[in-house]
């Protein structure tokens, strides 16, 4: 196997190959919150980058998640914080998502072989799942506004090491080994070693400090949410 | 001051901001050969991003220096090696002089407030330089056909270093952590960290094991190469 990590989804084209598999990640919220949706019951997630489009399903109905810059959208049902997603008001539902990185990063890599969505959540299943499929794997850190953060890029270290524990991986180039030495860096204290970064402070002003802890505690589900391209729909099916 | 640090040219977009200070930077070997064409008693190096554009400059009788996928380009006079430009040719000569990816990231920042040639043989000259000017400053890695690589990351981390013990800088975002992370972790041996490097590997294949000696030296210069617009040259003075 190989694993690639891309440190922004605008660098995206410039790390695909045919026949990837894609894991898109957005730990400080999305990917993390998409987690949470389909674990809680939901029966998909509808992914959509812009707010325009998030606004006709509104208008069509449809239960709206959204957010930009850390902030719930006016005519949204719910933001981008996991704990905003009960069960009991979402079960069964189809959840319309867009946020201001992750959705946009799901746009991007949406014609490769299998997206899907990860997080500290669903980690080892998704580590077990690559290993099914094999292959080479892009880890796509979705960042902040396309620029590089040190959450997601902690996450693709974690993939990368748990999945080296388990497999013959090869490296596929040096962000790949740069997301892995972070990683070993921060893992005894991941919350800590985040406090100087930008989104742990953006977060931080918006009370969203539970969210964090949340957003870092490993294999909560054993989902490994996947993007149907027939449908434009996140399921787990 | 401030201190940025952009890990590819292709997201540079994202970074930048009026009034700019960019440093670009591409260790293996654009940069470093720049220092080392003007310390070496060239007029000027006039940076083109085509071979095109090279080709029409050498039918015009200039010197030229060209290289792709870390080779010298058929009909150029000299490659990317800083070893190629001694001083009894090149003394006094206006030499042209484009890459696979230190002259695109010019092209890409030289609308910014100043633009620095950054290398290993002028890091100390110009982070005095950058002092004296103050304000923000980003260093632009060109990396590797848009990919992030370790060797400009370390770079962006030495800087950022140097000039924090001098001055008091705040950091700009999380990939600026994370260069000075990386290059406190390489710095007693920066080489050897380079070791499992893309760009490392494909200098050794191309026999240029000397030049990624060179390239890690410190301070062999004390000039701060600048593109002048109006000329569209780097100049020295």
């Amino acid at each position: 196997m190989k694993i690639e990590v891309c440190l922004s989804q605008a660098l995206y084209p410039f790390y695909k190959q045919e026949n990837d598999i894609v894991i898109v990640v957005d730990i400080f919220r999305a990917t993390t919150t998409i987690c949470t949706i389909l674990s809680n019951g939901a029966i998909s997630v509808i992914p959509v980058a812009s707010i325009e489009d998030a606004r006709k399903y509104k208008n069509e109905g449809y239960i709206v998640g959204g957010e930009r810059n850390a902030k719930k959208i006016d005519f949204a049902d719910f933001g981008n914080s996991p704990f905003d997603y009960k069960k009991d008001i979402i079960e069964g539902k189809e959840i319309v998502f867009t946020t201001t990185n992750g959705t946009q990063a799901i746009e991007a890599a949406k014609d490769c072989k299998k997206l899907f969505i990860g997080a500290f959540s669903n980690i080892d299943a998704l580590v077990k799942e690559c290993i099914e499929i094999g292959g080479r794997v892009v880890i796509l850190c979705a960042g902040w506004k396309n620029r590089v953060n040190a959450e997601d890029t902690l996450f693709a270290g974690a993939f990368t090491e748990k999945i080296s524990l388990l497999s013959n991986v090869e490296y596929g180039s040096d962000s790949t080994r740069m997301a892995l030495e972070m990683w070993h860096r921060a893992k005894d204290k991941p919350i800590e070693y985040l406090k100087s970064s930008d989104h742990y402070n953006r977060l931080i002003k918006n009370n969203a400090e539970g969210d964090i802890k949340y957003c870092f505690e490993e294999n909560t589900t054993h989902i490994t949410p996947w993007y149907c391209k027939d449908t434009n729909k996140l399921r787990i099916d």
